[in-house]
């Protein structure tokens, strides 16, 4: 039996997971801010288009988003078309964002004056994982509200858990990407400085990727960074909006990070060369450069 | 049928290095700085001991060596009582030291002279790796010499490959240790944020280790990592002559190395708590103190 969806955001990411959601046999509503793509979601998945988050979150029991930063996503819930206007009471807004622990237990604290539960459960595993419907979702909220999104998360994840109070799905995600910043750059340091060897760093991967220095960035970024093409996944301004979310509550925790602020500037760098929509693994063009 | 081989150097590495050329058949006569350890490993293994590396060699068509740093691999061929000395017309010598590139390309010159074989052949997997004899072995040389010596090679290795000409062994050696620098220092941020944050280093890894941050330092370190126990591996002493090889090779071939030579001050600090036999996987103990 499909429950009833209401989906808010059909960029790379939320088209493909909206449509995992109506192909799981769940009655979705989307809404995007450019119309056209709501109605052409709408002809190609048998669902229905509304012209607000609120007007589409109305009659749903399950609300999900996939917006662009915090603004968006208080924009959608708590902003006067939001989403939070209309919600029923005891509905589940699940937000797939990538946005900050705070905005979500802001949002969390929000929707618990009116009934509302609010999970923050941003996701990783790129446009790849989220076309091929293999998201993992990294989740922050209440564990009833949890159980019951689950099964509807589990319509385009591999993998998804609750990780802990609001917020926590939030963290999750920002210590990602800090593993993938500083990790991307060793890597770009390691190919560019075979290259001025004046050795193959195809050869070089293939022996040393079986051991202590392999890692899911390197098997699948190696062959392409050898070759300078940056065509392949998550960009550079994404990481960016990403990377500033983890300085950004680094001070506020008193984590140190020093690294990782590095690696924010290398991006700068490389996005004044023209590529911001470069993946990340374009590091290596400013050190080749 | 067995070969006659002479081991230079049984330290962590070299001891079952050596033990594993003896089980695969062949006639071993090791030399050691310290006898009494030649001694006992000649015990072991119904090997000899030699007084030098001179005298090791002399009946040898294959030599090899584990040792410390340059100076001490140029010690045991070049030296007085070195190799070179005694060794015969067309014997390998294959030093499994990780050295520069620059010394192996002076010994395998030195070598040509007199029709020495020099194979740098420097290794990965750690001392685990070495006693299951199933190291990582990156070579540089010519080819003919390479072929003979790949069976003995194989006897602790895994994986063996040549790489190209003398020095590609040790160039593809420090690859690996670059990409581990930066690759520990964003893992270290990651779980060190995670902690700061107050959520479970250990069920973030478990969430994140299926996605695009995974490497083999997360899956086998986070664990020792989340408890500040860093007794699994490789010492930090060793990663800065390995980094100090890298970055002044770094300078000479116009490499640029901004993460590796930053996370080489950082472990000099690890050092400075006292860390200098921890793992290289310590660099979350500057973050955590």
């Amino acid at each position: 039996m499909g429950e009833r969806v209401a989906f808010i955001g059909l960029g790379v990411m939320g088209y493909p997971m909206a449509g995992h959601l109506a192909a799981g046999g769940h009655d979705v509503v989307v809404y995007n801010r450019t119309a056209e793509k709501a109605q052409k979601w709408a002809k190609e998945h048998k669902g229905s288009t509304a012209l607000t988050p609120r007007e589409a979150a109305a009659d749903a029991d399950f609300v999900f988003a996939c917006v662009g930063n915090d603004d968006d996503v208080r924009a959608v819930t708590i902003g006067d078309d939001g989403a939070f206007q209309s919600m029923k009471e005891g509905a589940v807004f699940t937000d797939n964002t990538t946005a900050s622990a705070d905005v979500a237990r802001e949002l969390h604290a929000a929707g618990n004056g009116k009934g509302i539960h609010f999970l923050d459960a941003p996701v990783s595993g790129g446009q790849a994982g989220a076309e091929n419907g293999i998201l993992t979702v990294m989740v922050g909220g209440d564990s009833e509200p949890y159980a019951r999104a689950e099964p509807l998360i589990n319509c385009f994840a591999r993998m998804c858990q609750l990780m802990g109070p609001s917020g926590s799905g939030q963290i999750t995600k920002m210590v990602n990407q800090i593993c993938i910043a500083g990790l991307v750059q060793g890597l770009s340091e390691g190919l560019h400085f075979a290259k001025q060897a004046g050795i193959d760093p195809v050869s070089v991967v293939e022996v040393i990727s079986k051991g202590a220095a392999q890692s899911w960035q390197m098997e699948n970024r190696y062959q392409t960074m050898a070759k300078n093409e940056f065509e392949f996944g998550f960009a550079v301004d994404w990481m960016r909006k990403d990377l500033n979310i983890c300085l950004d509550t680094a001070r506020r925790i008193g984590a140190k990070l020093p690294v990782t602020a590095l690696v924010d500037q290398f991006y700068a760098e490389v996005q004044d060369m023209g590529g911001s929509r470069w993946d990340t693994s374009s590091l290596i063009a400013r050190l080749d450069r």
